[in-house]
């Protein structure tokens, strides 16, 4: 009888009572179920930066596992609630884009408009979709009920135009920073199932000003203070420097620009 | 045969030890507790913005469930560690007004001094009564100790100034800032139910020499960097910027003071 | 059948997908564990800071709580990971030095070298063994597999530099900052068990040009503004300032050095 699980990835940080409400509301549902947090860290409304935390740790949960997803700069607007159904696992988020970087790496999702209003809270608010209809509603699948209750199939979920870069010119894409982390890396879209292994070939990330033209193949052999490009875990390159934060030396943000030039 | 649950509040941040620790004492008198953290980042002894979150939030939890509120400048001092009974769950606090928001709202609560020290840690220091009162007191309650055993009823806890805002004269009224949200929303003490719908008034909200006289019905309606007070999901007033941060704009801090003038 | 208990300390913070991630990791080989996390907020590759707080949380949880410590400036290189059992309780961790301060208050702890890759994830990484090898291990640990499966038993672990201060002349020790708290206090290495009551000396502390020779024996005899010493409840003496951070006050961080001189 193992207990369910359910992650929680937002940009409502951790200084108001808003993870902790929807706490609350999925514990009144689902009294048995284990919730993680993935992050809540998110920066406000950069949908691309919650795309990739969830891409980056769904790999790491049992099957049935429900995960939720809440950078919803359109809430209150007309911007759907979906279901994805993907490796086993159940995904709930705004119809925004912010599962794409999971639906990327996994042939066979579904998709469900969530519209079944049984599920939400009673009263639902104009602000505060995360409480009202998507934390019950993960905690309801959580408890059992089966996603096709949840509403019906769709296909027409939106695409969004951050997950991978758009060609600019015969040499030059044009991507985006995903995400800053904790020690200053800068991760971009820039997969290398697109783009092979630039070590092998003459490259420069642009941003704006900063260009970035080394590989590196691991962190060690770089000299304190140069910035230099890797290839992360997670597939992307990334841009670093060596004893620093490559953020501050570059002077960028989470959802910035990155031109890419390959000859 | 539900696990009980229990909250936590404080102003104790995550970066050290605190709050690991009192879920260390929680597990060890109630393993099947399921702890829930409303926030730890209520900025350092700010009781109205601790008071804040909790009523914020407790609505959205089960009957029985224990919140643990500690926001404690008094700690060491006579002030008096409590036990409320309201809306059916049970709220552990010091008696320092941490628990009159959630009062405004529940007649019919009751008080309770915490005195057995059988519930206590066998040592209480005199700097971190979260650990060793606080959190086994809630334990023990969570794990089915009655009430009536914590100590005996009291009607004389403390009533604090921060919880309605104080009239100053004919028009005008000071009230306080509860809370700065991860936005830079600026949540006041003045509430729809005490001042009725001042968008229907000349109004304007001072802090200091920075005035807010526009009342939004939504936050689209208004140019960017423009500041306008909005009514709060939470019943309370906002005062908030399009695109940006009301308290930066202001340049205010959580607990300042904010005098409103109505005509 | 208490549900077993596993707590995490890192310095990954709270903004990447890394302790969520680990989380999947533990609840997939132990879905009954309950996690606890101490803190995430380590100051990057600060051993002597993650070790600190988990010394002074452990002795707060039950027997048999596993423990991963995770500040792993050398991941990647030949530093071994380690188990130590200690006060009935199992801690998983790197062999760095990041379990000095637990392993000085007890007597009989145990050490073992972590090599049974059958606990490890199929794939470990090079960057991150938090999740490839120290989460998967402590949760089969907390799932039942005996201790002397993980890995035979070592006496050679690493005695780090930063657990006690070092003899620099006749009246002069050089120690260091193991923490800055949330309210800006510098906890120091120097330990009431190893040099007594400074208050009844002359002494002063120095970090830089700055000194510090009063010692208050609680918060509130102190002017507002004055720096002093304090004894703190973990036993090391710290350094506050009454109603500030004495941290900013003295233009500190964690890890630097300090001066004591006594006469």
């Amino acid at each position: 009888m193992t207990r369910p699980i359910l992650t929680l990835t937002t940009d409502f940080g951790l200084g108001d009572h808003f993870v902790g409400t929807m706490k609350g509301v999925i514990l009144g549902i689902c009294p048995q179920v284990q919730i993680v947090d993935i992050s809540h860290g998110v920066t406000p409304f950069e949908i691309g930066e919650g795309a990739y935390l969830i891409a980056q740790a769904y790999r790491y949960f049992p099957k049935k596992t429900v995960h939720v997803v809440v950078v919803d700069p359109g809430v209150g607007t007309a911007r759907r609630p979906i279901l994805m159904e993907a490796a086993g696992q159940y995904f709930v988020a705004p119809d925004n884009g912010v599962l794409s970087l999971v639906l990327a790496r996994e042939a066979g999702a579904k998709f469900r408009l969530i519209s079944n209003a049984k599920y939400f809270l009673p009263q639902v608010s104009t602000t505060f979709h995360g409480r009202d209809i998507f934390a019950p509603m993960a905690a309801h699948l959580a408890a059992g009920v089966p996603a096709a209750r949840i509403g019906k199939r769709i296909e027409d979920y939106l695409k969004p135009g951050f997950d991978k870069p758009h060609r600019e010119g015969k040499r030059t894409w044009m991507g985006r920073i995903l995400k800053i982390d904790r020690f200053g890396n800068v991760i971009t879209n820039f997969h290398v199932d697109d783009f092979g292994d630039l070590g092998l070939r003459s490259f420069s990330f642009a941003f704006g000003p900063v260009t970035v033209t080394a590989m590196a193949r691991n962190y060690a052999e770089r000299a304190p203070g140069e910035l230099f490009a890797i290839l992360g875990s997670s597939g992307y390159y990334e841009v670093s420097v060596s004893q620093g934060s490559a953020a501050k030396a570059i002077g960028c943000e989470t959802g910035a620009s990155i031109e890419l030039m390959v000859w």
